[in-house]
């Protein structure tokens, strides 16, 4: 948990935008331009509401602050995006609370008064670092912000992979397929898959079997200097899918090799933000837990 | 994960030893009287083979070396009463194989060999630390090597306990209870109420609700600095087991807290011993992972 | 699926009444005086408000209604006390809807409205038959509305029960116990340890393990005609618990049978009661089922 | 359960045969022209010998005993494909141990002699009817074997059906999909997805939500008396699969409709087969379920 107070609110003078839908672009802007702060509206974002825009790399020679307007998706695809920048990524959310973005829009007023004064927090998260190699070829490097799924191709199939832990041999899962999640990643669909919840500042991570045809696989919880690497041992084609946005065929590479460990997250939150209040509330749980 | 060489196989001339039964004293005795190594059998597991034998406070004076035979629950036994002395402690097993006692007893000739040559690790998993407190009274510290489990205290009730996450209320558990795990307990008792395997030198621990009432609660993972706290909130009463060994009656004190992190046991390995072996021999998992 | 209308509403001129507390009871028997009615408290009941009662038997001597006022615990407690006799219960819950208990105190008026003019369904949800054998000695019978859960006895230790299948050995249950339910009792103990929700209506019931040691234990769901029977095997005590009403300890007979099958209750509910209703709203199903 | 014996014994001058790989066809058909009985060699299992073979509907002319070489799979393709037909199948296994093909290829010798006594079985598990239903347009009737899977049709997405009970709404699944499941299907997918085990000959079938979004949702066991109704409410295209071998788009329908009942197979069994010693040998049940 490494949380602590840097600079970034400090002779800000452009912000970076990028936005799910066009409804509330404009307010953002106008927000800002009272307070002499120009928006720099992400490119397909800015086409959302008939505009032009600029593409995420110019958005970062300008500025090291950028709002995700939008859910956890959108707040993951900018950070996936931006990694390895010193950029610090705001989620302001418009709609359902999640886990990574629990700022209102109504709530801006309140948390920009505290973020300018400097009461703020940065958040890093540990991301997934994902490496697709082939024999001969060029290795192919992705970050997970949630999760790397490795999964049957067709709905009628299974998966079956053979599982190595720091280059050893380990398992094998054989079912629906298997994910890997960060700990950020945990309550997203490895929480659906019975995995376990895991605090988001972490440095463990998880491997957790879908609907695995064994019944003594369990979800495996691991610190972060171990490397997992995957091999399809079955005529069944096989998919990577990475945060449910970027899909690989697993047969064109030898190797998918996953850890955690060098790569992070910049988040800003508000202080003293609450990640057990969110749990709470999207679980329901509390005082009356007894209720089913 | 900390793994070390040190010295306690140089000038050893006395081993103390805990055995679960009476039948291989005699045999580990004879084994080190050839080497010049006097055992000093620990007082109840000698009145098994009817002879006096030494407490475990005498044996520490004089040794920081001690053998437990038997299962894990021996060894556990035996970590918990050296508890923050320089002791370290090897599990040889009679009988099924275990997480933490994985040499069998016709093993011990070579293993020994590679021990006198210094080649051996020392595995210090974390235990969980327990204060029982109670307003106006003294408070009570015990370890847990496995497992702190909270459960009602009969068999016809149900428990209903408010948890506190470093001061701050954040859940009630009802239902048969609630389990704290170390690393290492992870695969005990945990795995049966559907928790997680934490990779046992792991700097993190976890909560599992036992049949819980709710549907909604989930196994949790914490990182060790924080400090989980329980209070009884129902007429029902409600018990404190530590390890399976323990019990203590939750309403004699006002809060339970419990966390992972000062204190970890000394355990002697030997050299690139695998805990994934175990688990895939205990587990069934493999190559042959896709048969039920 | 048994639903009839039948004449039990014609020609009453008494009412027994069981209780959980006092409040109520002299709202409904003054519900009932203006309309003719006597009701008969139960003695246990009664003695809540300071009066003196009748024992269930008097009372069933006199009518075959019975009112119970409470939550499902009271309803099931009724029913077993009046299995065998043509008697129809009915449940009024004062506070939290229940799977049997679904007509509050304010919607009396209205569903004795409906009930007088012959508007109302009989269900019959079959209950377990429950046989304690010991070699030389007499059986004792019971019946389980819910569950009969065979567990063990203290709190630190685990149960080991051999399983029988119609007189054949076929699994040994090995950890905190196993629950054998009803389909109605499905959604009480049996849904917290993982098992099936169980249309109340259907012919078969259901043996769930309790944190099983082996993680290949599943929950089991069995036609009428089977019969199960467990044997103690262990030195362990272990306990038999009906309903979390009755606990006989099973060290003092030979064999415990259990079938689905010759008993069932009576109960009167309001016309198209909907089952799923309850279902959905206990356990938050429904259009929002995609939030957590 | 309905065990009965009937004379598909006597008189028998041919057989038909299906056959998953070609090498033992003539094994067989060895075995049975010393009896004086011709083996008809379904088509496609013919080609894998260079042979020519016959239709199913060819075979169902001629016979109504038709043997099944293979796995499971290969058992329920050739039910599915003479449903309706008063055809018997039995099946034989030549590699590993199924719930339906139970007898090796090195037991038919034993199996047969008892067969051609009369001493074997007829049983008739309930396979599911499935509607689809469109509009202005046909109705497609198919049946299942063992379950039918309602999922997503792209791997990176999930699907949101809303589902109806006896034409009433009363849930919606969110998530990777859900499976409804033969009493025989339970041990297939749906004991993957968590569901429980159902005797194959009860008149109960499952729905069980697959890596369900919301922590809520359970497998439910429904009478065979009513029929469940599904409907895509999402723009992600739905997939119905059913046994894992035919796959329809949901889209192209209005609603889906599943109820188990007037359709059964008619597998042919030695007599006293034993539906748990298959549960105990696969998922390694029995004495020593204390180990894991």
């Amino acid at each position: 948990m490494k949380k602590e107070n840097i600079n970034i609110h400090k002779n800000l003078k452009i912000i970076g935008l990028v936005a799910k839908n066009g409804e509330n672009i404009a307010v953002i802007e106008e927000f800002f331009a009272s307070r002499g702060i120009e928006i720099l509206v992400e490119k397909n974002s800015a086409k959302k509401i008939g505009k032009k825009g600029f593409s995420l790399d110019e958005i970062c020679k300008k500025t090291n602050f950028i709002i995700s307007l939008g859910g956890d998706g959108t707040l993951i695809s900018t950070c996936r995006q931006v990694v390895g920048k010193d950029v610090y990524v705001l989620g302001i959310h418009d709609g359902t609370l999640g886990f990574l973005t629990d700022i209102k829009m109504n709530d801006m007023q309140s948390f920009f008064t505290q973020f300018f004064a400097g009461i703020y927090e940065i958040e890093r998260p540990l991301m997934l670092d994902v490496v697709f190699k082939k024999n001969g070829g060029k290795n192919i490097k992705r970050v997970a912000f949630n999760d790397v799924v490795i999964t049957r191709n067709t709905i009628s199939s299974m998966s079956k992979v053979d599982t190595y832990l720091n280059g050893k041999y380990f398992n094998t899962y054989y079912g629906d397929g298997v994910i890997v999640s960060s700990p950020a990643g945990s309550t997203a669909y490895n929480m659906s898959a019975n995995g376990p919840i895991i605090y988001p500042l972490s440095n463990v991570f998880c491997i957790t079997p879908i609907c695995s045809h064994s019944l003594t696989q369990r979800p495996l919880v691991l610190p972060n200097e171990h490397e997992l690497s995957f091999k399809n041992v079955d005529e069944n084609e096989v998919a990577i899918v990475i945060d449910g946005q970027d899909v690989f065929d697993m047969n064109k590479f030898d190797e998918v090799c996953i850890h955690l460990g060098n790569t992070h997250a910049n988040l800003i939150r508000h202080l003293n933000r609450d990640y057990f209040s969110v749990l709470k509330e999207k679980l329901h749980w509390g005082h009356n837990g007894g209720k089913a």
